[in-house]
């Protein structure tokens, strides 16, 4: 028996797969997990045999300037390092984003928006302006980005938003995303879940970041590369900025296997390119085989998962899914906006996905 | 060449061998580093396998309540876990005692002092009253503590203090520290060097935590076991107190494999007594070597390190040190109270002690 089950309350997050256990009372290993946004194809063998050969180097600490993986993020993105700072996941990252947007009057937040931005604006006091992404009478298929050019006093407040859109799927145009660069004292986005999208496709803003000091640019490692678990993300922005941060925050933050594999996967092409043409095909299908079904309606999205509408309430659908076939989905309950008439996907391997579909037509 | 070797200015920590690589112009892994304070048994065999274990779960995010570590730390030391918080390391522990020493009107810090606690203080503009234990006409030998006892607004201040203490290697006893407990608001001991000392030895207040909701220990699972790449350790404290923090910081900040490392050497007590028998003869015998060279001053120490007064600069000693013999000491221009009189040891096999006696005394 679990001693301290009651500590764990329904998660806020994707991935709790702990909590789905104690839940259903099934066993851990077996849960088939959708509910975090997680690329299937990893971790890529080039990331285990890094971690690897510096299992017996954890007797010493992480340079503390960790100056290779700077350096290898630098030229991934064709940018100096000085320009970039290693964080231990994008959520210890918009710690400081949160502490930052507190100097400014409100952050203006599209939602429903990623539940971490709220911690992080709530641990300094961010007033938060909230601006719907997609409204109760509106088809979903037409989000409409909110209307902020009128805003007289947008020049003292900040904006922090998530592209492509975390749980919705949108991708904002950068064209979309300029004029913010002009309006606020501060543009955060959190391209967390960019490198899903072929190069091509990507709406990036990395590329502004040495001529707007206002950009902050924040993006995961661990989404695409399928290490969560080991935490590692890192931003883009002014070095001034990031030089504040470091300041503010412990010096060895990134763990030395983090450290390791990032560098790795950076220069992984194989990978990259087998999960663009993996999740072209897989998300298709999915987005098919559940638009298909009568009682959902998937939204299209840029990324690697679906958000659903359903007129079964979401949290119900998680459990049975849960219970009957070891299938975790995300509710979404957390996101205010959305609650138990959606629910949320990743996108899988296709058997995955058909398992998941064939669940959800009994 | 480098591209950013000018990044890597002077450190303020121990450990940081890119730096001294850099500096002396040889390779980084042909360094015998002594000025990090970690212990050269390890890590255990017990961590490796237990990472090894989990690499193929690094897929998932950590439990964000962290359930299984916390038991673990529970029942080591007789406690529930909710009185326990684990961290990415003390450092980053000491960042949210930062945030709470800085809503009292002072922070009493006795110097030197660990140079991170003015890194956590300076985060969040804490007033800091530093109290020196060494005096430049002191001798060595006789470390005075402080006396506090007649400061009238004590109440309204808190207090940071490292036991065993680093640099000095002093230990407080529980009865010197027990008063405190009454006179200042807020009490945080780092007892990160604490389990080096063989249990009989050890002053802990531990467990005095459930008593005093004043009182914050912080205490590290990597420099005992040799694993600070991998980063881990944890705060004992009242919930309500550690609940605050985990609202503030990020929720996965402890990352999958650190958890799996640490469940496992908790229990690994073959480990834990190889050690103490160790370190035992290994100090004593580098004590006892540099006590016998001309122009070095050894402190006696509780923990796995020493501190030497030397008539030679210790910065000058550091560089010879490292490009004659690839030998890299701690450096003690980062305490202002030591300075250049002074540099730090850790203690290490005894082959390896012997090789830094015999290159002092060339």
């Amino acid at each position: 028996m679990r001693p301290i089950q009651s500590m764990h309350q329904r998660p806020i997050h994707g991935g709790n797969r702990q909590w789905a256990a104690d839940m259903a009372g099934i066993d851990l290993a077996t849960i088939l997990d959708f509910s975090a946004s997680i690329n299937p194809l990893g971790p890529p063998d080039s990331a285990i045999a890094a971690i690897q050969s510096h299992l017996r180097e954890l007797n010493h600490y992480p340079d503390p300037a960790y100056i290779d993986l700077r350096q290898a993020i630098g030229n991934f993105h064709q940018l100096s390092p000085d320009w970039i700072l290693a964080g231990n996941g994008v959520a210890e990252l918009l710690t400081w984003v949160g502490r930052d947007l507190s100097q400014l009057k409100a952050t203006v937040l599209f939602t429903p928006a990623f539940t971490d931005y709220d911690r992080a604006l709530a641990a300094y006091d961010c007033q938060i302006e909230r601006y719907p992404l997609i409204l109760p009478s509106e088809d979903l298929q037409h989000i409409q980005i909110p209307s902020l050019i009128k805003v007289s006093d947008n020049q003292a407040k900040g904006i922090l938003i998530n592209n492509p859109h975390n749980p919705t799927g949108y991708l904002f145009t950068k064209d979309n995303l300029l004029p913010y660069l002009e309006q606020f004292a501060l543009v955060v986005i959190d391209e967390a879940f960019m490198d899903f999208l072929p190069p091509e496709q990507q709406q990036s803003l990395i590329d502004l970041v040495p001529f707007y000091p206002n950009l902050v640019i924040l993006r995961s490692l661990t989404k695409f590369y399928s290490l969560p678990g080991l935490r590692l993300g890192y931003a883009i922005a002014h070095p001034e900025r990031l030089q504040r941060w470091q300041a503010w925050r412990d010096p060895w933050c990134v763990n030395a296997l983090a450290v390791a594999a990032g560098i790795a996967v950076l220069s992984d092409q194989e990978f990259q390119q087998k999960t663009w043409t993996w999740l072209k095909t897989a998300r298709a299908q999915l987005f098919t085989g559940l638009a298909a079904i009568s009682g959902f309606k998937p939204l299209a999205n840029a990324a690697n998962y679906l958000l659903v509408q359903t007129e079964v309430a979401g949290s119900i659908l998680q459990k049975e899914l849960l219970q009957k076939e070891q299938i975790l989905i995300r509710d979404c309950l957390s996101f205010p906006e959305l609650g138990d008439r959606y629910f949320r996907v990743a996108v899988r391997l296709e058997h995955e996905n058909q398992k998941l579909i064939n669940a959800l037509l009994l």
